[in-house]
Formats: structure tokens, C-alpha cells, sequence
């Protein structure tokens, strides 16, 4: 199975502390571009992939889904995210992405923040939230910017990369961005939009760290629609 | 208009001396990939953007294209492709690309190699290639890969970029891969495959000048479906 880092103590402790899980969706920079790439959640059904402490899951709620399911392989963080909330509309449950089933038909909205370049079988998962949502569904989804997962000469190289990130030998899968929106084309998906998200040049001002890192892409957000 | 640097003497002369020049599609690294993104040009009418010499012109009437326009802004290229076909079906157009103008719905393909990382105004050469198609007709494209064009840190920031290649101070449009693809959507076409087309390492073994760039994405192909 796909490495479960974030039920290591050290990372979980570290990603705990990170501005995203502390203040949830307003501590993601990039939230203000992937959500104006949402569907209206109104009356809709809607599965988180990768839910993470369920900061979308309650969002979506509010937004007014009728129903949430977030997935997630951690138990550390589906047991916060259960905490967090007593809404009935949402359940939470564990699972490992990379050998997802999902019912057919069963969603509106598929979402994925910063999830899939973990995983090992992306076409397989594709395929699987292609068939899960209806005819005209919408898939958005951000990723780590291949980009910044391989910033060497080796962009077109995929494969997996080791790094130490909050952790020692945190695995991620380098792919490259015709790769995401291939295999999205392949499961039946519309491309819909696509954004590489960077800071700005007053984001980057207000955030010394950022600097290095100049205007290279540190997310991909994509939204599709399944045919 | 657009700098017009193919009618450049020391331009045109080191152009003319590329393996693409002379010996044509056969010349181009990336050729063999783009082809495979090219529906059946049999009895079908095509318009090439930016033709040159005239290369793929005369490979579509050999693919059975029953007629083709091939347009590009250099005199001197289309006098030299002009002088290389007698085909009474391949017309050849002085045009500057960034102010086109085509009849409605009169290609069932559009085609250009190489050429739109040159163009300013790219959303309305978009917008015309799409009426001039018929519906369901193709349009496919390589362009300079934007990792190409801005190799920095400043791969988010956009607009033109000064470079030596053949000659001083050779203008390119940067954009990112999203706006490409945001633009075509945004123009009413459906993304049909996106390709990042670098060297293999066996092609860099055989090239020892490709060795310096790595494995990083020298052409974007994009193929897409007028909806």
C-alpha cells in the first residue's frame, strides 16, 4: 500500500503545526483559486479524496452539500476530523486511494487537495471517481506542481522522489503535467481549467521564505468534467 | 506586428542551415510524436499556421489532404516553399498570425509547428482558428515548451523574452502551459492530449549538445477538438 506518512508521529506532529491545519482552508494559499474553480455544492453530493482533518468536508457543508463522504488512509487525521465535527451529512472513512472502489453514480463533486502525487495508481483512481460521479460530474483537484516535486533536469524522468519533508523519506510521485491531464482525458474527463498556482510577487514579498523559490508553480489545479 | 525575424539575413541563413530546414519533418526530433496526434488528413482541408518552407504542407497532400493553405509572415520562406511544389493544391499566403483573419468554417484541420510562442495576441488567433474549423474539426499544435522559453525562476511570469538564437535579440512569447490550455478551452475547444516532448536519454546520448538540458521538456504538442 501507498506509504502512509502522515500517521508517523514526527510528521503528524509537523503537519499539525503547518498554517493549513491550524486555520484549515483560509491558511492554504492557493484556496481562493481552487475554490473559484468548484462547481455551486448546493444539493450536491460530494466525496473528498484525501480529507485530511476534514477542513473541505465542513466547508462543503456550509457551502450547502447535501452529503459528504471524506476519504482518507490516516487514522490520526480522520480521528480529528471526526472531532471536529457532528454533522451528520458527513461521514468520514478510512482508505487507501491507491485501491479505491467507489460506488457508480454515487457524486456530484470529486475533490483532492494535495493528495494525489502520493499515490501509485492514478489511472486506476481516475477511472474510479470517473465512474462515481454522474454524467457532467466535476472533478477538481489540486497537486503538489511537478514543478516542485522535481525542480532538477529531470522533469520528464517520473517516478517517485524522496524527500524529507516534516519527515525522513517522505515518497512522492513525480509526474508530469500532460500525465495528470492524460490520464484524466483517458478516464472519460473534459478538461475544464487548469491553474499553476505560484505566490505573487507581493505574496512572495510577505513571505520571506518564499523567496528561494522565486515564481515557479507550487500547485496544479485542475477541474474536469466527466463525460 | 509581430517581429518578423525569418526575413532576418543572419537569421534566415542560420535557419536554413538546421536539420529542419533541410531535410524537413524527417529533421525534427519531435516530429514522430506530433504525427501521432494528427487525425487522417484524407480528403481533408488544412491550414497550416507558420509553414516555412512548406515541409508539412507538401506531407499533407502526401497524406492525401485534398487541399492545404499554408500560411506564414516571412516572404523569404514562402518563396522558398513556393519554389519547392508545383501541387496546384497547396496555396501559400503572406500573414501576420497575430492579426488573422480565416473564412468560417472552411478547415477540417489546423496545424502549426513552432511558431505561436512568437505570437502576442494568442486568445484571438485561438478564436479564429476555432470559426475557420468545422465542428469537430482538429487542431494541433507544438510550441516552444514554456520550461524552454524561461528557464528561471520566473516561469509564472509571463510576456515576452529576449533571446540569441541564429540571431540577436529574438523576441518569444512566454506563457505558461495553463494559459495554453486555458486559452483553447476559453476558445471553445476540448483538450484532446497534451505531450511534453523532450529527448529520451538515448537520444541524449546520441546528441552530446542535448546533454546540458537534461531531460527537461523542449516542445509542448497539444492536440484539441473544435466543440
Amino acid at each position: 500500500m501507498t506509504q502512509n506518512v502522515y500517521d508517523d508521529p514526527t510528521f503528524f506532529a509537523g503537519y499539525s503545526q503547518l498554517l493549513r491545519s491550524r486555520e484549515g482552508l483560509g491558511g492554504a494559499p492557493e484556496w481562493p483559486t481552487l475554490r473559484a474553480m468548484l462547481p455551486d455544492l448546493a444539493g450536491r453530493k460530494v466525496v473528498d479524496l484525501g480529507c485530511g482533518f476534514g477542513w473541505f468536508c465542513r466547508y462543503a457543508r456550509e457551502a450547502g452539500a447535501a452529503e459528504v463522504l471524506g476519504l482518507d488512509v490516516s487514522q490520526k487525521m480522520l480521528a480529528r476530523a471526526r472531532e471536529m465535527t457532528t454533522d451528520a451529512a458527513i461521514r468520514y472513512r478510512e482508505a487507501d486511494l491507491d485501491r479505491l472502489t467507489l460506488p457508480a453514480a454515487a457524486f456530484d463533486v470529486a475533490f483532492s487537495s494535495l493528495t494525489l502525487h502520493y499515490l501509485e495508481h492514478l489511472a486506476a483512481l481516475f477511472a474510479q471517481v470517473h465512474e462515481a460521479l454522474v454524467p457532467g460530474g466535476r472533478f477538481v483537484f489540486s497537486a503538489e506542481h511537478p514543478l516542485y516535486t522535481e525542480t532538477g533536469p529531470d522533469y520528464l524522468d517520473e517516478g517517485p522522489r524522496s524527500t524529507d519533508w516534516l519527515a525522513k523519506g517522505v515518497v512522492k510521485q513525480h509526474r508530469t503535467l500532460a500525465t495528470y491531464l492524460n490520464l484524466l482525458i483517458e478516464s472519460g474527463f473534459t478538461v475544464g481549467h487548469v491553474e499553476e498556482w505560484g505566490p505573487t510577487r507581493a505574496e512572495i514579498a510577505a513571505h520571506p521564505e518564499w523567496k528561494v523559490e522565486g515564481r515557479r508553480p507550487y500547485f496544479l489545479l485542475v477541474s474536469a468534467v466527466a463525460g
